[in-house]
This record gives structure tokens, C-alpha cells and sequence, in this order.
């Protein structure tokens, strides 16, 4: 793949280490395993050299040789990423940024957090509630790092209410492939002012520039949050709630699905029980609010709607010990999953949300269709799915092509439906075939000439997104 | 300007007249003078023909005969921009989209409303709003078109609570500077598949692509609102309460702030009186919720803090009528600004919240320095500004000086602050030198090569946004 780079020689390295000295240089056959490869994609390689940046200064000078001697460079967070988005395809620098992990600034004026790509998001919550403060998305992977959540434009539970990171990126800095730092975007509420090449960077996976810092939107910290647990006789008919639900007064700050199958599966890796196992689907609700009296007008309003689209009960989880155990299984779903087989690939497609229902039983039918095992959970008020095939007893070249045949199928219905690719975990490299399949020419030709114009020499995290 | 373009001949005008039929194509010397200028930016130019398109097929294959001929693109929806943006700076074709005003499909599951771009602000809420959806954002000028909204990434009152037009933009149909049909987005609530081409078009006022459908996302009609009017002894007092207010348990819907001078303008301008015109200053704040209950703990907080930050009484505006009065009056102070003096211009500056007051309080000190008279009012909530500066009794030559030297200090002091040139009124062809200032040289490039890739010949409303 790395066909036109610089061959990287002990020079390269040396001149790394002049930029940031000898400790967090490594060369390629020190690093660690983990290194090689994130936590899903299958995708394998070892870098020619980790790099440890701990400023903006030190990224752009190793932008600016990597620019100057044709070096691919791959940013790199936490590397928990499920599509190969970190991962050194190409050999070169591997640019790890989460020794930049510092908060800057909380602007309480002007509601805003001003933190390093390194940072945590299970940390950013600890950081601004204390204040009052709420940074609303919450994708499941906690410790990830900010940085990956705004290249992948990651969402999580509580897109219905509150929207994606984007919606909450306010502020970057950015370093450009030629090593040049630019700041986007600012402090500013609005803005009007020309291209809006701040959502640009957000969701370009380190195509188009490495983001070195961010100012992040707050919102007041909603004082009170109710969960509730609805099971239903089937999944048609939990789905088929959801739109209603939405419509009601009120927008739940989360509406997720999940089925026996799957809660049995968290039960058994996590040892611990949830609070019901007996229906065979479930949609798990959350309101918050400012005062007690209006999130309690809300589930009210919600659990009478499930009941009237038949759900069996309704589980209100109002204690710290009850959502907890709620939480954490829904927390644990992927690992549970991933655990009770030899190895899986999963597909993050979002739907418009009144087609979710369709999807997953078309999902469902697929595990006869192609005799394979394949499980689902997900957002069911944002229509973001994730459904995870997987390979059990397969044989390593049967597995490829069951992969192939069940991914087409599931690619192509979304595509009927109206749905994209990709609702949160981004392409990377895996993903590419499908993303291509689903753009039109025009769209091809458009995202390669802004690749172009921000990376000419293509050396930023080359060989994802698009099949070259 | 027009120096490269090929000079419009009756051929053409032929050629578009077999497109869309003789009475939607008008020769240039047929033309309304309506046509040639916008509500303000003082810009004035007749195109070579105005066509009335009514399909996207039609923009389409008008796109393909300009691209083919190389000819210019003004693409124009109600014209009432105050930056210049559809004015046809270089001639050609000016292509109208206000018979483009079709409701396409009200999708009540997905909670999204399709639409052509001519619909008019004003319609899209009486649309939905018998469904009990809403469309937050709020820009003053109603008159304008949803399309006129997309490109400039109008903001409005709302965005303190709710955000921009960009923020409800799911998805659109675009037709290229080629005559090429693209769809972005869809019905989607999440998407990170490849760069968000979407949030590109959002705010390129015209220049990378005509927007020829949307699909808008809609919330739930919030049932409840109230108005408080605030009066304070001074400017000062009443935008220093402003983020206090907001960082209070629920965020207000608007926070607008007005001087007694604008109030007793608009009283002049719309012969009615305002609800109380004592007070050198008032904030204007509207909380919306589901429930009774839920908006009167949020305005009762706010009243408490705005009194402890020296509010001088609280007037509370719960019927109709008494907010009728106060609104009309706010959506008023443009035009009787307007009619207070002979000519004027705007700068729609937006600087972050925290630094609103030292900014207004910066602008009067302006009219002092240059003799000058300068008015403003503005979105104190989300820190987008809007300041006047009145030509009065200038002739022509000392107004243009008196202008250009008071906008100096304006921008300057607004990127001192963090500022952004634009807050929701677009950059155009007016703000084009403020833009330039504002923006680092990659910035520039980064959106010069966007724009090269998408518009190669440069025929999608030249001469805007980038001096060239």
C-alpha cells in the first residue's frame, strides 16, 4: 500500500526524535501489540513509528517532515475504534495523542469547554458537572477519546434529545497535512461566515487535517432523569411504540432497543441479573428535565403510550442502584456479544426511525437465510442499528464469504431505505466498499477533491474512507 | 466583473425560453428593477435574464446550459439578503426559486418536513404546526424563503435554545455548477459516511451548488410560553444578567435586548405603543416547554435573577395580545431603524456571549469618535449582534468614508473579542473584505479549492464571499 511513500529510515527516526525527544519516539518493532490494530475491524499494522505528541508544536513539526519527506502519518486516540480508522495501513508515523489530554478552560459564561484531542469522555462528564454543566453526547465506548468522537462524528444513546458531537463541537485546532496549525469556529454561537470547514474536520476520520484541540458546547445539567423499562411481547411491537413515543410532548433523551437473547448474553458476562429477563424485547427509555414535575409529566405521558401499544409493564428505575444495573448491561451488550463467539463484524447503519422495525426483522430473517448467528441492538429513537454477525464455529475462509453475502444483503436494504452507511462508528477502512457503493459519482468526485485540496499528497490517514 | 464570462446573446436567451417556455425567461431589459438590488447591501446589477424555474429538472438542465456556455448563476429567493448575496454581480442568468414553494411530504413518523426552496419561512410554521410540530429556528425576516435560510445559515431568535438553520437541515437536494442532481443526508438522525457535503452546502449562500429541495427536521409544538419583558436602569446591567440566565436550570428560548431608543422608533414606525418605554434598556426572554408547569419554574428563576442583577420590574406577557405587542415592536426595529434615517448599513457581527456588553458598549462609543449616529439590537443570548450605522444628512462621498472607517473598528474589535464577521446574515459580496481580514491564508486557500472543486469555472454566483 505503501507504494509511493518514503521508505522510513533510521534518519526519519532520528529526526522525530530531535522533534520530541527520545521517550515518546518509538520505533516500530518496540511498539506494543496493541498498536497494530483497533478493537473490531480485523484490520492489522504495524507503524513504522509511534509518535507521542504532547503539543500542538510538536504535531506540527512532525506535519511539517512528514510533509516535506512523504511520510503517512495516522492519528490515533484510545484505538477504540470498530472500523480500522486508526490503524497504520500504510506504515509511517502513528501519531498517538493521548498524552494530550489536558482541560484548558471551562468557560461557564460562555458554556464551553476548551480540552486536548486526548482527553477521555468518561472524564469530560466528571469535569463539567461539578459546575452545573452537561456535555450531552454519549456514545458507549467511554474511554474513547474526544478526539476520535469528532472524527468519527460519534453519537450514542442520546441523539433523540440532544443530537451527535457535531451538533457540539463549537471550536478546533486543527493541524494541516503541511504542518500549518489553523483554528475554526471559536466561542461563537453562530456563525455565517463563509464554508464551514469546521463540520468538515468533524466526521473526516484524520483524512483532512489532525485536531489538536476543541471548544465544546455545554448545556445546563439537567437535575432530574427517570429510565424506564418497557417489555413487550415482540420486537415488531416495541419498535412500532417508538415513533409514537417521540411524538409525545416531550423528546426522551434516549430511546434504545434490546432483546432477550442479548440481555442473557449481558447477564452472563457481566454475572449480575437484570431487573427482567421474561419479554422478549424491551425498549429502554430516559427522560431528564429541570424539575422533578416535568420529568415526571413525561414518562407518564410515555408509559401510558407503551401501554396502549402493548407493552406488558413498565419498569421505573429511579434509584442510583436500579439504573446501574440497567446501565450497565446496555453498557455491556457489544463486550457480551463479542464474547459468546470466536469473532464478529458488526454493521453501524442508521435507517429514518420509522423504518427500524423493518430493518431488524430483515435482519433477523437473514440468520436463516445465510445459517449464520446474528444479533442486534441499538438506537431505536435515532434509527442507528447495530447488528453484529458472527462467525461461531465458521472456518476462516467460509467466515469472509458468509461476511460478504450477509453485509451486501444488510448494506443494500439500508440503501432501500433510505439509510447511509455509517450512523456513528464511521468507514475507516472497512466500511470503504459500502460507503462507495452507496455515493453517487458526483459525490465520489467531490470528497476526493477536498481530499485533495486539504492533503494533496495524501499522507493524512491515507487509505481510508475511499477505495483509491 | 464579468471579464472572462461569455457575453449573453438572443441564442441563449432562446435556449432557455425552449427549457422553461417563454413567460418564466425574461430578457434582461424586461426585468423588475426588484430584481437588480437586495433590502440593503446597496449592491446593484441587472442580470442578462431572469429565469422563474419551477423543477429541479429545470434548474438541472438551466445549470447544463450555463455550465456548457459558461455563463454566470445568480441562484435567488426572495432577495431579502442585506449582503449583496443575490445580486447578479456579474451578469447572466439570475435564476428565481420562489415558484419552487411546494410542501412535499410532512412525515410525521420521522418527524421531518420536505419542502421546495421557495416556501416562505412564515408558511413552513403554520404548516406544521396544526400537527403539532415545530420548526425552531427564527430568523427576523419571514418574508424570506427556506432556501434563502439554508444558504445563509440563518439564525434568529431562536438559537439560544434550539441553534441554526444548519441544525435543521437533515437532508437536500442540490444541483450542481455541472446541471448534476446530488442528494445529501436524507431522513437520517445520525450520519458519519465521508465528509458532510450537506454542512458544506448549509451557508455557501449559492456559491457551490443550488439547493433545490430540503428535508427539515421538526420537533414536538412546544404547548406553553411566555414572554417576560425586563426592564433595567442601563445596557450594562441588562446583558451582564445575560449568562447568568442562561446558565440557570432551563435555557430560555430567545434573549433578545433593546435600548429605549429603538423602542421608541419602532413606536414612531408602527404608530403603537410598546408595553413600557421608560427604561434605557429591557431584555427580552421567552421560555417554551410541554407543560404549564415546566415554564413557570423557568421564568420564575429567571425573574428572581434578573432581579438580583438589577432588573427594575418584570413584566410578564401571557396573552396574545400583550406579546403580539412586544414582538411586532422587535421585528420592527430593522425596518424603523430603516425609516429613521436616509440610507444605512449593518454589521451582523457575533462575538461570544460573555463579551456582548463590551462589545454594544464599544459600538456607542463609536458614534461619539466618528459623528456618526449607530443604533443596535441583537440576539444577547447567543451573542450575534446587530449594529446600524445611519448615513443621516452625509452626502454620498463623506458617508462611504464614515463607513468604511467605522466598520474598521467594528471587525477589529469583534476578531479582537473572538469574533466572527457573520452571525447569520451571510458574507455576500458586502462583507467580502471583512471576511478576507478575518480569515488566515489557509483558511482562504482551503475554501478557494472547495469552492474550485465543486464550481471549476467559477458560474455559481461569482464574485461573492472570496475576493478575487
Amino acid at each position: 500500500m505503501a507504494h509511493s511513500y518514503k521508505t522510513f529510515a533510521a534518519e526519519d527516526l532520528a529526526a522525530l526524535q530531535a522533534i520530541c525527544g527520545m521517550e515518546r519516539v518509538i520505533p516500530g518493532d518496540q511498539i506494543g501489540e496493541d498498536y497494530t490494530h483497533d478493537e473490531l475491524s480485523g484490520t492489522h499494522s504495524r507503524p513504522d513509528v509511534l509518535v507521542k505528541a504532547i503539543s500542538t508544536e510538536e504535531v506540527s513539526a512532525v506535519m511539517k517532515y512528514a510533509f516535506a519527506n512523504h511520510i503517512p502519518v495516522t492519528p490515533r486516540g484510545s484505538g477504540t475504534g470498530l472500523v480500522g480508522g486508526s490503524v497504520a495501513l500504510c506504515g509511517g508515523i502513528m501519531l498517538d495523542l493521548t498524552l494530550m489530554n489536558h482541560f484548558l478552560e471551562l468557560d461557564e459564561e460562555n458554556m464551553t469547554l476548551t480540552l486536548e484531542p486526548g482527553v477521555l469522555l468518561m472524564d469530560v462528564g466528571k469535569y463539567v458537572e461539578p459546575a452545573g454543566l452537561f456535555y450531552p453526547p454519549d456514545p458507549g465506548e467511554k474511554t474513547a477519546t474526544i478526539g476520535g468522537n469528532i472524527n468519527t462524528n460519534a453519537g450514542g444513546m442520546r441523539a433523540v434529545k440532544y443530537g451527535v458531537t457535531r451538533d457540539y463541537v463549537r471550536g478546533l485546532e486543527v493541524v494541516l497535512a503541511n504542518g500549518e496549525i489553523m483554528n475554526l469556529g471559536g466561542k461563537v454561537v453562530k456563525n455565517s461566515s463563509g464554508y464551514s470547514l469546521k463540520d468538515l474536520i468533524v466526521g473526516s476520520e484524520g483524512t483532512l487535517g489532525v485536531v489538536t484541540k476543541a471548544i465544546l458546547r455545554l448545556l445546563p445539567l439537567p437535575k432530574h432523569k427517570i429510565s424506564l423499562l418497557v417489555p413487550f411481547p415482540d420486537l415488531p411491537s416495541a419498535i412500532k411504540a417508538v415513533p409514537t413515543v417521540i411524538r409525545a410532548s416531550s423528546i426522551p433523551t434516549a430511546v434504545e432497543f434490546m432483546e432477550r437473547e442479548v440481555i442473557l448474553a449481558a447477564e452472563e458476562f457481566l454475572a449480575r441479573k437484570f431487573p427482567d429477563n421474561t419479554s422478549d424485547a424491551y425498549l429502554l427509555l430516559t427522560y431528564d428535565g429541570a424539575s422533578r414535575e416535568e420529568v415526571d409529566l413525561a414518562w407518564e405521558e410515555a408509559a401510558e403510550i407503551c401501554l396502549k401499544c402493548g407493552a406488558l409493564d413498565v419498569f421505573i428505575s429511579n434509584t442510583q442502584e436500579r439504573n446501574e444495573s440497567i446501565w450497565s448491561a446496555r453498557g455491556a451488550f457489544l463486550e457480551a456479544i463479542k464474547a459468546s463467539t470466536t469473532e464478529m463484524d458488526e454493521c453501524d447503519v442508521v435507517v429514518p426511525r420509522k423504518h427500524v422495525a423493518e430493518f431488524v426483522l430483515f435482519s433477523h430473517a437473514l440468520q436463516q437465510k445465510h445459517n449464520v448467528r446474528i444479533r442486534s441492538f441499538g438506537h431505536a429513537g435515532d434509527g442507528n442499528l447495530h447488528i453484529y454477525v458472527l462467525k461461531d464455529s465458521l472456518d476462516e475462509a467460509a467466515w469472509k464469504v458468509k461476511l460478504k453475502e450477509v453485509f451486501a444483503d444488510l448494506y443494500a436494504k439500508a440503501n432501500e431505505l433510505g439509510g447511509k452507511v455509517s450512523g456513528e462508528h464511521g468507514i475507516g477502512y472497512a466500511k470503504k466498499p459500502y460507503l462507495a457503493e452507496s455515493l453517487s459519482t458526483d459525490e465520489k468526485l467531490l470528497m476526493k477533491g477536498i481530499k485533495t485540496v486539504f492533503d494533496p499528497q495524501n499522507i493524512l490517514n491515507p487509505n481510508k474512507l475511499f477505495t483509491e
